[in-house]
C-alpha cells in the first residue's frame, strides 16, 4: 500500500523537480554505488511522482506516493517523512494525505459510541464550554454545570487553556463536577459528559499519559487533549490505552500555526480531518465558519467529511449560537456535536436559558 | 513572574487591538457581572500589552506580558496559551518569547555533560549520520560505523526519518552498533556516542516514552527525538525520567511547518531555540545557513545563543563539509557539535577520509 500526500507550490517554483527531491530526499535519501547490493531494498523505500497539475495561476500541485513500509503506521513517522525536513526547504503546503484505510487507529467511541453513552441518535448532542476560561473557583464551576446540565445540555468541556489552577485544581474540579453529573444521573437517569482537560502536572503526575489515567480513574468520563500543543504522540497512545475508556475530544489549539498560512505548513483538513482520525480521537473541534475566526467552508466541510467516515465526531466550533442552528443542521445534517461558549454562558437571561434558546432552535422545546 | 510574548503582525492589521484580543482572549477570555466575587482571581490571569513597535514597512510587533500562574511550567500549555486559538484568527507570528529562568527544565547533559562523555574539551565534536536514510541493513549500519567511529568519529546518529524497519529493526541496529561502540572502548578508551531515533512501536512497546527506556535498557548512550513529530510533552517526560540517562538530541523535522512562513506560525529561534532548551534537550540540530536549505544566517545565530544560554549543545546542520571547517569555527566558536550527512558519507574518498578531511581542517590531523 501508499501513502498519497499532495503537495502545493506558488508560481514560479519548478513542482516536478520539488517533487522529484522529496520522493527521494524524504525517503532514502543519497545512494552510492558502494551499496549497490542492497538496492531491492532502497528501491522498495523510494518514493514516486504520481501526478503533477499547474493551476491557472501559475501555482502548482505535485503528488508523491511513499511506500507504507517506511513508517510505523502512525502519526510522528509519517509526518517526519511526508514534511520533516522537507518543511525547511523552502515554500510547500501539505495539501492532502491519502491514507490506507487500516493505517493507524480508529476512535474507541466516535459518533455511535458518543450518541450511545448520551442516548442521544435523532438529533445533534449540544455541548457547552465553562467560560471564564480562568479566574473561577471549584465551587463556581459546579455551579455553572448544575444549572447548564439540568437545562438539558449534553456535555461540558474546560476551556483548553484550563490547567491545573491553584484556585481550581483538576482534581477538585473534576470531583466537584462529577457530583454534579451523578446527580443528574439519578435524578432524570440523562449522562452527561465531562470532558476535563489533560494537561502534564496534576497530583503526583508529571506526564499527560499518566495524568489522563487519574483522571480516568478518578471518574472523568470524557478527556479533552491539546492534541498540536503536546503531540500526536500523546493522542495515540491515549487512543490506544485500555485504561481510558472514555470519549477524547480533540482540541485545535495551535492548528492555525501548523495551517493558516498559504504557502508553508499543512492544510487544515490534514491536521484536524486526517491526522486526527488516523490517530484514534472520538470527537474534533474545528473552527465553524460561521465563527469569528472566519474560517474557509470549504476546508470546513472537507474537515467535517474526513472525520464522519472514519466515525469520528465532527465539532464545529466559535459562533455557534442559537439563531443560526437551523442554518447549521442545513449545512451540516445530524452528525455533528454543537459546541457553544459565550453562544451558552454569555446568552442573555442567563445560561439556562441559552441551553433552551438551543433545543428550542432544535425544535425540541 | 511574567511571560512576555513578541506578536508581529503585517502591515494593515491593529496591532495594539490585536495585543488586547490576546491578552484577554487567550487568558481568562469573556468576564460578566455575575462573577464579580471572582475579580481578584480573573485579574490575576489577564494578560497585559506591554510594548508596541510599528516598523518603518508598517508591519507591528506587539509584547504581551502573561502570569506564569496561568500556566504548568511546561512547554504544552505555554503553547496553549500565547498561540492556541489565536493562531486560527489571521496573519500573526510568534517572533520571540522570553520566560523566567527557572521555567521547564534544563539538560541533564547539555554541553558540559556531553563533552566530559566524549573527553573533549578542545574542539567541536563531529558528528555523523548513517546514510542512505533506508535501505540498509543491521550489517550494513555497522560495518559504516566501525569504519567512521576508527577514522575518530564521535557521534554518529541515525537519520531521522529511520524508524523500526524489516530489514534494519531498531533493537537488533542498536545492538549491532553497540557492539562496535564497545569495540573501540575496548581499543581506544573513546567513548562513541550512538543517537538512536526514539520511534513509537519497538519490541513489544507501542509508546515513544517505553520504547526510549528500552533503548536505554538495552545500551542505547544516546537518543534522537523528532520532538515537533511527537510533540513537546515527549521532549519533557524523556528529559524529567531519570531512568533517561543518556543525552537527548532533538531533531528539527517538521519545524518549517511551524516555522517557515513569514507572517504566521511562530519563528525558529523560538521553537529551536527557546521552547527546546526549556524542555530538556542536551542538544539541539538546527539548519546551518551555510546548507542547502538557505536558512537566515540571523536567525540562526539566535538559535545558538539561545541554546548555549542553557547550556543546551548546538548543532548546527546541512553543509557543514571540511572545506568550510574554518569559517564555522570562525562563526560559531567552539561549543558547536559540527553535524555532517553527505560531507563524511559521500566523501569522494571514503567515509574515513571524509572523517579524517574533517579533523585536518580543525588542524588535528
Amino acid at each position: 500500500m501508499t501513502i498519497e500526500v499532495d503537495y502545493s507550490f506558488p508560481p514560479g517554483v519548478d513542482a516536478q523537480k520539488q517533487g522529484q527531491i522529496i520522493a527521494v530526499g524524504q525517503t532514502a535519501g543519497t545512494w552510492g554505488a558502494n551499496f549497490g547490493h542492497r538496492e531491492k531494498f532502497f528501491k522498495s523505500h523510494l518514493g514516486e511522482v504520481i501526478k503533477g497539475v499547474t493551476n491557472p495561476d501559475g501555482g502548482s500541485v505535485v503528488t508523491v506516493a511513499f511506500p507504507e513500509a517506511n513508517v510505523e503506521g502512525d502519526i510522528p513517522t509519517l509526518l517526519t517523512m511526508i514534511f520533516g525536513k522537507y518543511s525547511m526547504a523552502g515554500a510547500a503546503k501539505v495539501l492532502a494525505v491519502r491514507l490506507p484505510e487500516n493505517y493507524g487507529l480508529r476512535p474507541k467511541f466516535g459518533i455511535k459510541g458518543i450518541r450511545k453513552i448520551l442516548g442521544i441518535d435523532d438529533r445533534p448532542p449540544l455541548m457547552g464550554i465553562f467560560k471564564p476560561a480562568l479566574g473561577l473557583s471549584t465551587e463556581d464551576y459546579a455551579t455553572i454545570l448544575r444549572e447548564v446540565a439540568n437545562a438539558g445540555l449534553d456535555i461540558i468541556k474546560d476551556d483548553e487553556i484550563m490547567g491545573n489552577l491553584d484556585e481550581a485544581p483538576t482534581l477538585k474540579r473534576l470531583d466537584a463536577c462529577r457530583q454534579v453529573l451523578e446527580e443528574i444521573q439519578e435524578k432524570t437517569g440523562r449522562t452527561v459528559l465531562y470532558a476535563t482537560n489533560v494537561t502534564s502536572k496534576v497530583g503526583k503526575c508529571s506526564h499527560p499519559l499518566d495524568v489522563a489515567k487519574l483522571l480516568v480513574r478518578e471518574g472523568a468520563n470524557a478527556l479533552l487533549v491539546n492534541v498540536l500543543s503536546y503531540g500526536f504522540s500523546l493522542l495515540e497512545s491515549l487512543a490506544a490505552d485500555p485504561e481510558i475508556n472514555v470519549p477524547i475530544f480533540a482540541h485545535p489549539a495551535l492548528a492555525g500555526a501548523i495551517c493558516a498560512a498559504p504557502n508553508y505548513g499543512i492544510a487544515y483538513p490534514v491536521v484536524l480531518g486526517t491526522l486526527m482520525a488516523h490517530a484514534g480521537a472520538d470527537a474534533v473541534l474545528y473552527p465553524a465558519s460561521y465563527g469569528s475566526l472566519g474560517f474557509d467552508p470549504i476546508e470546513e466541510a472537507t474537515i467535517r467529511d474526513i472525520l464522519r467516515s472514519r466515525n469520528v465526531f465532527p465539532v464545529p466550533s466559535a459562533g455557534i449560537k442559537p439563531s443560526i442552528v437551523s442554518q447549521v443542521l442545513k449545512d451540516y445534517g445530524q452528525d455533528v456535536i454543537l459546541n457553544a461558549g459565550t453562544g451558552i454562558m454569555d446568552y442573555p437571561d442567563g445560561r439556562a436559558a441559552g441551553v433552551k434558546a438551543f433545543f428550542k432552535a432544535l425544535g425540541l422545546e
